[in-house]
């Protein structure tokens, strides 16, 4: 029997490959159906579901097979073309494979288990707003999320929190998140502080107009479909905290929540799922189940959706181009206001309490706090019984806030009752990202907003689709910003941005 | 190491049973999405994902781990009571493996294969209405099944269809349902020859009121929650064609459809399926994912459609009960027309070409034909080829219609096409049982009319419960009924509903 060549030996990978995302395709869309068509009833009988899905997915990652598989397809990729996008799916298929198999099963198997009772924990507790009631649970996960890096292991220059990021940031350390989001969060804060100072500040009443429940549902269907979304390949639908499911580029799902009292926490949550929608449907259909046709990162997730909430959705362009739109659908009850109100209103700065409500120039301080207390947390330098004191702290700090209680201070995520340690940074990134490609956009295709203003959404799309979406994983995210800028990321252009769009709406000239 | 008790035995093999289950009820649920929640580009990874989890499903089924559990727990039943119910599930798993291990994998395969072309070109040739292009699938498909009824026998005074008909109605053989199907079919057809030569006829104007879509779907959500339907255990949605989804009492799915031209056909869907979803709903729980857990049979499952659709929707108490709410909802679309003129328009009867139109007194009829012709292409009596002709002539015989093309012949329904044989008897079970299972309701809590016109569906729904949901599979349906009503499953009781209710509606007299 001749030997396979690379081509035979990579579908058996693939095919392998296939099955663990199918089940991690069901696992999703079950997920999505518990949070967004699931009547209560069905609770139990789907959690056994899911549990039985996710043990399968895991087995055929950790299976002997799997590993002969992959090992097979990299003794052959020698002859492969350095740019072959196989070399990127035998890279990230590696780094996951030697990841899974350095976590032993009963650890996973305890971790899985704490989280479950952590999270329940959590939701009490922050119901309470009781940190007490949370805090053994968090102690229990935070030994075994401890245990976990120390099975990953990182760099001799890094620290253990860098075995973490890795589930959502391949390629970040503390140190290289560290360059960027120390820094970020000095100027920002100095540049809150300087905003404020102007006593000048945009009027936010048009976000408090009161438009029926059912018409902002129409409205946002429309703006969903306006920038792009293709409804033949995807739904929008409702659910308590909003998420964006992405099985497969045919079949994308949206959530929002609408709030009469509220028109923005419905718009600007739809148009930053839209975001992460149209970057789901514009990944590469046929690599889907391999590492190439996913997306490159959380970071990058990321920046896709703060790219549509606040480069687009904020900008005084998209206000003027979609107004017809609001007032066909919101008629009388938007008063007498126009696009210019809708814009000041969208610009609100404020230092607050909570981070899903935080503004374009302070929700990255509410980063800054979470990095530097997990990395405290992870490496053992902040027990969990003074999380409260040095949460609240940080706040007065960098935030100028005071917190009155831990609902409000370190129980309103749920990321770490959810053992999610490494993930906030992304946040960031995603902010970073997104005035890069901003930035390089507005440099090949004109200034955005007179572009927003003439409603080109389909040419802003086709440059995100050729410059980010069609590639996935085939880079970093890191890499691919480098790609398309020629540098490194940097702070400079969401700075710049800021700097840009806030200064005059707070009485300040114009930069430039 | 002692030997393990029955109960441990019973729960090895219930786990096993468990996980199957669980892979059934992600197959399902994902079905379900399919037909009414999927973007139609989700088509081509959804059914990537479905085939998956069948033959995952499928494997654990065959596994010889499974049949060893099941041989154990067998081993040690000798001790269990009589009537202790997990003797009615080593009954029915063992069934369930023995049925599994006599079909070769290879076989399966191929009906799997075959059956998926047969039914993309039964949806082309029933468009086309041209029968040859269905003609070399159905040839294919029918050897086969023939192969699969031929691994898997039957008894030696029986037939070969009768290997088919235990998918669907355990215990069911050509010969006992002949015995119900063959005269009922005689005196129905005797029947309708009688109601319609009177030249009196129900005016069934009330159908057509042009009802808007969002008010038939408010009626019927109300509808349903009247009648017991437990919305914080299941959901109604939309799909082309009505279905209901049960994967656990917890978490049932009715669909329906609404036609603004035609307010029965949304109405009467809707109540059909709600008369399956009570069924799931009140099957012991406690048991899902047991055999003991399930509906005892289609006949059965049938049966609780049926008793909702005809023995309580169509009649004159119910009409007369929900007039208050029809008219909340509908207001001035209904003209000046009141409970009678509904009453009198569900009870239209008509000799007609589609099944799924006909009415309560012709329904079988149609049945009939099927149940003589899959009999006669699984005895290969007759060829494929002959079968429009065979069709046309019996539609002729015993409806007294003309087929005009193939689309209204036999290529009307999609089951012989996803090689169901067998399958259309339990359609006429479904009604002769509903018509057992009102008479015994009527003799235990009076005249069901009046209780109905008072709106009692509370008490109808708590009797059906202890009778027939709660016993899930403990016994075959027709031991079920037999154990309500005291003598063995007959016509006589549908024929009597249906001379009561259609005679005084032609001017003939009540038979009493």
């Amino acid at each position: 029997m001749p030997a396979m060549g690379f081509a035979e030996t990579f579908e058996t990978l693939r095919s392998a490959c296939r099955e663990i995302h199918q089940l991690r395709t069901a696992s999703d869309l079950l997920g999505w159906d518990r949070e967004v068509m699931m009547p209560p009833g069905g609770i139990e009988a789907r959690s056994e579901v899911l549990e039985l899905l996710a043990r399968l997915e895991h087995e055929r990652l950790q299976a002997p097979a799997f590993a002969d598989a992959l090992a097979a397809a990299e003794g052959q990729s020698g002859a492969l073309a350095p740019d072959d996008v196989a070399r990127a799916d035998l890279r990230e298929l590696r780094r996951q494979v030697d990841r899974a198999q350095r976590v032993p099963a009963a650890l996973a198997g305890a971790l899985a288990r704490t989280q479950s009772l952590a999270q329940h924990a959590w939701e009490e507790a922050r119901a309470a707003a009781d940190f007490g009631r949370f805090r053994p649970h968090l102690d229990a996960l935070l030994r075994l999320v401890r245990d976990r890096a120390a099975c990953l292991g990182h760099a001799a220059d890094g620290e253990a929190w860098d075995a973490l990021v890795d589930d959502f940031e391949p390629g970040a350390t503390a140190r290289s998140l560290a360059a960027l989001l120390d820094p970020l969060a000095a100027r920002q804060a100095a540049l809150v502080g300087d905003l404020l100072d102007t006593g000048v500040a945009p009027d936010p009443a048009f976000r408090r107009l009161r438009i029926p429940v059912a018409a902002q549902a129409a409205l946002c269907r429309a703006l969903a479909e306006r920038l792009g979304f293709d409804f033949a390949r995807g739904r929008l639908d409702l659910a308590v905290h909003p998420f964006t499911s992405g099985t497969h580029p045919g079949d994308v799902r949206l959530t929002t929540r609408y709030d009469e009292a509220d028109l923005f926490d419905g718009l600007y949550s739809t148009i930053h799922e839209v975001g992460h929608g149209l970057y789901e449907q514009g990944l590469p259909a046929g690599r889907a189940g391999l590492p190439s046709g996913a997306a490159a990162s959380l970071g990058m997730h990321e920046s896709q959706s703060r790219f549509y909430e606040n480069h687009v959705g904020r900008s005084s362009g998209f206000w003027r181009a979609i107004f017809p739109t609001v007032r066909a659908v919101c008629g009388e009850a938007l008063g007498g206001a126009g696009p210019d109100e809708a814009y000041r209103a969208a610009n609100r700065v404020a230092r607050s309490l909570i981070r899903v409500d935080a503004d374009e120039a302070t929700y990255d301080l509410h980063i800054a706090i979470r990095f530097a207390i997990e990395r405290e947390l992870v490496g053992g330098r902040l027990e969990v019984a003074d999380l409260p004191q040095r949460w609240n702290a940080a706040y007065r700090e960098l935030l100028g806030v005071e917190v009155p209680d831990d609902r409000r201070g370190c129980l309103q995520d749920v990321h770490w009752a959810a053992g999610l340690f490494g993930y906030f940074p992304t946040y960031t990134l995603g902010n970073l990202y997104a005035a890069e490609l901003a930035s390089a956009a507005a440099a090949e295709l004109g200034a955005l907003d007179p572009l927003l203003a003439a409603g080109r959404f389909a040419d802003l799309l086709a440059w995100l689709r050729e410059k980010v979406h069609r590639h996935g994983a085939r880079t970093s995210a890191a890499e691919r910003i480098e790609a398309i800028t020629g540098r490194p990321p940097s702070i400079e252009p969401f700075l710049e941005h800021l700097a840009a769009r806030l200064g005059p709406l707070h009485g300040r000239r114009s930069p430039r």
